[in-house]
């Protein structure tokens, strides 16, 4: 089967002014501002004392993954179990898994793993899962770590109360085949608080109800070695509230559109720069002389603000949906449309979704294509 | 390279009960809905004496083609080179790429497809498009059929003045290597307008515009042999207008929550079946008391209404979104959460980019998994 833009642009690695010469749509990362993102994150968390673990259901790619362990992470975060196979065949280690499953194939396949060599991480939210997990660890002779899911305040999965949290974690502890290792609390709820105090706020209920979770446990004598959740939204909050152990931050590495209006960091400062990118090619212009775009709502998640066209690196406008296949750019003043064959480099309105329409991204540093690398999870949301 | 659930369910193909133990998220086609629309517009568009040439974008899969062309389509329509030359090289032909394209790269792949039995019609809107497919086309010792592309009131492309038109067909006419083949004119605009007689009128409007272009050629002896269009909202319309020779419809194959209000027939009558169905597994609960499910955003294209969710046939509540892997069932008066592993089934928001985002399509016949098909088409929107 073709691999899309992949094949056609293979020739030009290496190559000088090879970026400007894509075969379009095709997904960018740039590679001065992803290795700026995850160097700059890793070393907020070093010098705080946390520790990193990137979620990798943003990129799915295993050369990513990669990276952010050789800055240092703890291991690397992954929603679904297929997401997390994937990235393990692709040599990605250790791997925690951040969402309860119930599928019992799903699990043994997780042991099966675990069995060659995987160290795996997973979440429960019930007896029942506790039983499947250690049936299944037992089964295949491996080892799986268990940490209780909490939730403080996103309302999706997860225990509320300490009393269920001790009850689970004491369950986890008396099964052969899993360790008991903790807890997590995703405060998904709070990621996109825009303003910098407001999102303080929120994020410190959160964590005060993690608190009196870890408290009962500690009490109980469980006291959770990983005690992990977080994301780009919350991080500097985490690091400062210290009742996570670890940070599972995802959009950090591309940034997108979605968290451009979040003062991260509390002092209108850009952190972590754009890096991931779609570029398009203008096919066409409308009646009325608007640049039509060869990238619609099948190359762009679309669940955010819309993209930023950048034309030899100059923002000229955004981009309006035209349908499946295409877009329209709507030109800032003082900016014309550009001709049909001009090549635009757009942001995302939201990274994750985006990454996953993808087969491929391509590595790009300064005017040069310089590596495209698999995105080995993508599509696998099973 | 894993391909997620395809490799799980394989073993299921043909046993007894396999539907209802699919390993999630998976797109599901019923296949007695799936033969009945494709016949049902077959017919519709014989008995009237109109082609029918079905939209791939929608669907992307060559066994899906295939059973349109087995049913009398004309041929096939793409939106982009990379997805039609996908299914070229799986046996589809002939192909019709409706948009135009800027880049000599992907001409030339298409002139290369050509050379090798590929029977292939474009469309340009613009003289250097035309030098270019017929430069390619000569190049390639091919031959390349182009209509000349018109824009009735979608405002994306094509020429608008019945002028415009003739002097695009006179040059196509004048080149080597391409032959004039006829008009497009796709009302992108007309076809979600919710109620007939409003729909009726709108279309109207596009067909009058494409009608006084279509005289104009005549009139200078460029007589369209085919004159394309049209889709899923409008085909009763383009039936009874006559101006098209053919419609290109393509969601009429799936159906989806984005077509559901749209009064296809007149009568309030639902010709067109649900064919497309995501099922996903209830994987935990809510602090509420919520179901919430493994498919969000990266199994849903999100561009429509939200999904019905069917447990065993029964709809029992819609899906909204938790996050891009988790949706969160919200049921009907009268109905329970189901518990953890439940498996639901349910309708699409929007096909198209639903499908683009699936290697798979599980074809299903009442409880049997029957056969897993390819997507070839899936990502290429290069």
């Amino acid at each position: 089967m073709s691999n899309g833009v992949a094949a056609l642009n293979a020739p030009l690695v290496g190559a000088a002014g090879s970026r400007a010469r894509l075969e379009t749509p095709s997904l960018l990362l740039d590679a001065t501002a992803f290795e700026k993102n995850v160097s700059v994150l890793a070393e907020m968390a070093a010098v705080r004392g946390m520790g990193l673990r990137p979620h990798a259901k943003t990129h799915k790619c295993a050369a990513i993954a990669k990276a952010q362990l050789e800055a240092g992470a703890l291991g690397i975060a992954c929603a679904k179990p297929g997401e997390l196979l994937a990235l393990f065949e692709a040599g990605v280690n250790p791997l925690m898994l951040t969402a309860p499953v119930a599928s019992r194939l799903k699990i043994d396949r997780l042991a099966a793993a675990a069995a060659r060599g995987a160290d795996i991480a997973v979440v429960v939210d019930r007896a029942q899962l506790i039983a499947d997990y250690a049936a299944s660890a037992r089964a295949a002779s491996a080892t799986i770590s268990i940490l209780v899911d909490c939730d403080t305040g996103l309302g999706r999965t997860g225990v509320t109360t300490p009393a269920e949290a001790v009850a689970l974690a004491r369950m986890i502890e008396a099964e052969e085949g899993v360790t008991y290792a903790g807890v997590q609390a995703y405060a998904g709820n709070v990621q996109h608080v825009l303003g910098f105090e407001e999102r303080r706020a929120a994020n410190r209920v959160a964590n005060e109800r993690l608190q009196a979770i870890v408290t009962a446990l500690k009490a109980a004598d469980l006291a959770p070695g990983i005690i992990t959740g977080g994301g780009t939204g919350s991080h500097m909050l985490d690091f400062e509230d210290q009742v996570l152990t670890e940070v599972q931050a995802g959009s950090y590495v591309f940034m997108d559109e979605g968290y451009r209006p979040v003062d991260l960091h509390g002092a209108g400062e850009e952190v972590f720069r754009f890096a991931l990118f779609v570029a398009v090619t203008v096919i066409a212009h409308s009646a009325n002389g608007e640049a039509i775009t060869d990238g619609g709502t099948k190359s762009f998640a679309i669940d955010g603000p819309p993209p930023r066209a950048f034309l030899d690196g100059v923002e000229i406008g955004t981009i309006a949906w035209a349908g499946d296949e295409f877009g329209r750019l709507k030109t800032h003043d003082g900016h014309a449309p550009p001709p049909a064959g001009a090549r635009l480099e757009c942001t995302v309105p939201h990274c994750d979704p985006t990454a996953n329409l993808y087969d491929v991204v391509h590595l790009v540093r300064d005017d040069v294509l310089e590596a495209i690398w698999p995105i080995e999870g993508r599509g696998l949301s099973d």
